[in-house]
């Protein structure tokens, strides 16, 4: 029924259970994380929480309305247990990995909900005004920005978990669309396309734990979306079921019928309504994989020849760019283990670049993919690799591509060892145009050396530009620091955020590309859109949900 | 000053006095036009209005308000005269020019000013909140939708024409971003940006005659939006001044911070406010232009290649596929003059072509334009021709693909003529996903057929496919018919304009895929996008215009 079953998923922090970080077969990555922090990471500064450690309070949900609950959604479609509530009350950010780890939990769910249709959505939301209950709707609960978490003065709290609304309802071979349910997981939504030899292209690392109501709701990007573009390019038209009715917007292609209220219920964030289903574009699945390795000497000449291939029509589907730091990073992340000939050849290769002056020390790596039909992908790696070649960069081949695109979804897993072993690690990210770029990414990068190295402590700030567009691309941000005292945890954290915050306000980012606002984001909202388009946006929140039951807290400052 | 000076526009019609559709050298339009409507077209039902026929009411704005308006833009920045009142009170409709010449104007403009920049626009409206005054922006003044027409119940209407402010303020050679004040009509904006080698790529009919700001204002489509976008998709950030603040976006390529408010402002058509510059994404000035055209055997055959192209990733700059009928007339509208040699040759080709089973009177004529490097149209146009040949379209080379981009602006002359003679002609358009586009095309042309034809009449139905995307399409219909009786004309048109929009609504068409919204479509747009939503569009008003003075009556019902 749930993503979320116990024994299965790691409800204190990412992925599923069965699924770890592997250090032993890395033994470059502790070293150089040692060396980079400063820090022996032999501590067990934490341990992971059992259910039984965290201090619940009782839902406060009366027996009518369970019993009402019940009845609705069947027996199966309500749950007061402890592993649910626990699972769905907190996203998957670094306080809240570290708050799992404190056995701390606020502000718990009272209850978690699965409905299985539509009206069930409206007798739920009905409810919840007579009773005065906040309903949070719940993807696959991967927000880092706080979206699925109980705030504000309610009666009670509702997680309205949209698993069982999984099916790809149709799939039109000739439009090239399908009208999928909102709470289709990445892989059970791609698996149902691929049947019709269809894919739709939306890959972000937490492919396999979020929702396509999600995605919208967060307006979301996936690695591939230079190629297949944003989810807010992606949606044709959708449905959310608010507390005061449905929208429903036409399935057409484009229309000039007034502003846009589908981009107006994309990034919602479930603060108006729910998405229930949408209507989106869909691709065939590509029959080439092509991913490749470049290096370049440094950060800029990479960016200057992202921005030459996006401007010159040659675009990948997947571009990333790794700065210095993140470069030394995924060298010493690399795997050791393997025939003896293969990590001589490696050695050899490195051994040739260095004659040539590169070096992943002091480089820039470059993920290339390019995906589609055979034709499409030699014309298109001919012109880029020209390219490439042209602003210096070094081709190596696809060994590292497929390296990256194999190991993907791993990394994210290396945060759960870390912040056990006392590391502060958490990611942010950005976007503007392409003559800001540079700028913005030294501006942010300082804020955040600042920050973290107030008092002397090392630190470690590694970028990527990802999601390009003609105009501009993506910064994300990896940053790790010896973590701070005991009870300073969540200081130290929220300091260098804020000092990211601001630089990215101030040096003209975006202060979200594709992680959503949820209550981190909100308090920037205001210099993101200006007071005016504030005010709006809490008239559309009161004409929608006149009794502010819906993800409160969110979204606006 | 303002594109608006007497002696050089058609205030009571289309474009440029000294332009007008040249009849005599297309010696089989006229036969061809009184076949198909069964009327001689001799008569002369209507002759062009001059202003001192119009009954124009004395301006209603008091001195006080005249004089601070003079203080604010200076002496030549406000006028009360006969023309610029006359021909600021409507836009370009089949409605529009039908009224003016009957020489009825219900509802005109008492003044007309131009502000040169954000601040005079802010005091206008603080102007208008105090005076109880209705302000409308204008830009071109082409709306076919009744967008710049006074409507409800005010002290007096203000049309606040932004022709002062038509500069692009920079250009960014780097980003491939231009911003770009709204008033800046076509030729204006382009001409600025050429200077430097760029485009902005948006060219409707109406490029002439239309703004930026009128552009975003109606979410706008150019001939070319198939390769350079909708103008929805060209704009990165707006800055729209309101009467309680000014919205500002973020001038960045994509962001996750909420609900997007920039494309809340894009279609809000001056009834929120008055959108004041953008910042757009533009594109190099293509080298090679390659136009051409195409014949299939039937609309179907064609649709399927379009939407083959779009699919495969060959997407043409510009596609436009004609119906049976409209290739009849496109076939009747060509010149017929020019050396005796080449009409010979034409002769020739048409008997070529009928010798393969094609003809211009029974078939579906296709234009296809390629823009951008030469490599780039190679690839493109072999693909793309490829393809057509497949699918049986007869490839007629560059001359018809010539002929039509030359002649590009000038069909939409042919209106002055034929409505002077006593012909209703009009034009609309909708767009929906491949799968249902030919039913709909059947419903919208029947349903069109039907309302004309009632009592006997005949009629004649055109339509073409334009402004592809890879899920659908946009449907352009123009429709003739002999005018009704005098005093019948306006209801005749309203019933075959309502029979469409109830055709266009009952099969999956959107009210409007470009033309926007003015107040001819807002009696649907309650179900374009449902009553909740509705109501949220009517609070964001609320917020931002809460005394009613931005284009009182528009936009929604």
């Amino acid at each position: 029924m749930s993503d979320y079953a116990e024994g299965k998923s790691r409800w204190w922090g990412w992925g599923n259970l069965d699924q770890r970080f592997d250090v032993e077969n890395r033994e470059n990555i502790m070293p150089f994380m040692r060396e980079s922090l400063g820090m022996s990471l032999d501590g067990d500064r934490f341990t992971d929480p059992s259910l039984e450690e965290i201090d619940l309070p009782a839902p406060r949900l009366g027996d009518d309305v369970l019993a009402f609950l019940k009845d609705l959604c069947g027996p199966d479609g309500v749950a007061v247990d402890r592993f649910q509530r626990v699972s769905h009350s907190m996203g998957k950010s670094y306080r809240d990995l570290l708050r799992y780890r404190q056995r701390r939990i606020e502000r718990p769910v009272d209850a978690v909900v699965w409905p299985r249709e539509e009206r069930e959505i409206g007798e739920i939301l009905r409810l919840a005004e007579e009773k005065n209950l906040a309903v949070i709707p719940f993807g696959g609960g991967s927000s880092v920005t706080g979206g699925v978490e109980p705030m504000g003065e309610k009666a009670g709290f509702i997680s309205l978990d949209m698993a069982r609304m999984n099916r790809v309802l149709k799939v039109d071979a000739t439009s090239h669309t399908a009208l999928i349910q909102a709470g289709a997981l990445g892989p059970e939504l791609e698996e149902q396309l691929n049947a019709h030899g269809f894919t739709l292209g939306h890959f972000p690392e937490s492919f396999d734990h979020s929702s396509l109501g999600g995605w919208l709701a967060t307006r979301a990007s996936g690695r591939q979306s230079t190629g297949y573009g944003d989810i807010e390019d992606m949606v044709l038209a959708l449905r959310m079921v608010t507390p005061r009715g449905v929208v429903d917007t036409r399935k057409v292609p484009s229309s000039a019928a007034g502003p846009s209220v589908l981009q107006l219920c994309v990034g919602s964030e479930g603060y108006m309504g729910v998405i229930t289903e949408a209507l989106m574009r869909i691709r065939p699945v590509p029959r080439v994989l092509d991913y490749r390795g470049l290096l370049f000497r440094d950060f800029a000449a990479g960016v200057s020849a992202v921005r030459e291939m996006m401007q010159q029509g040659l675009v990948p589907t997947c571009v990333r760019l790794s700065d210095r730091a993140e470069t030394a990073l995924a060298k010493a992340f690399r795997s050791t283990t393997g025939p003896k000939w293969k990590r001589k050849g490696e050695e050899a290769a490195l051994r040739l670049l260095a004659s040539r002056g590169y070096s992943f020390d002091d480089g820039a790596f470059m993920v290339l993919g390019l995906e589609g039909e055979q034709d499409d992908v030699d014309y298109l790696r001919t012109g880029i690799l020209q390219l490439c070649r042209r602003l210096g960069g070094f081709h190596l081949g696809t060994s590292p591509g497929k390296q990256w695109y194999r190991s993907r979804h791993e990394t994210a897993y290396f945060r759960e060892q870390l912040i056990n072993w006392g590391v502060m690690v958490d990611t942010l990210e950005t976007a503007t145009t392409w003559d800001n770029l540079l700028h913005l990414y030294g501006e942010v990068q300082g804020a955040l050396r600042s920050a973290l190295e107030e008092g002397g402590a090392r630190c470690m700030v590694a970028c990527h530009l990802s999601h390009a567009y003609p105009e501009g691309a993506s910064l994300y941000y990896t940053f790790f620091a010896p973590m701070a005292g005991e009870g300073e945890e969540e200081a130290q954290w929220e300091k260098a955020k804020k000092a990211a915050s601001e630089a990215i306000m101030e040096y003209g980012g975006t202060i979200s590309h594709h992680h959503g606002v949820g209550y981190e984001h909100a308090p920037w909202m205001r210099r993101e859109v200006g007071e005016i388009s504030i005010e709006a946006l809490h008239a559309v929140k009161k004409v929608m949900d006149p009794a502010d039951i819906m993800n409160p807290g969110k979204l606006l400052p």
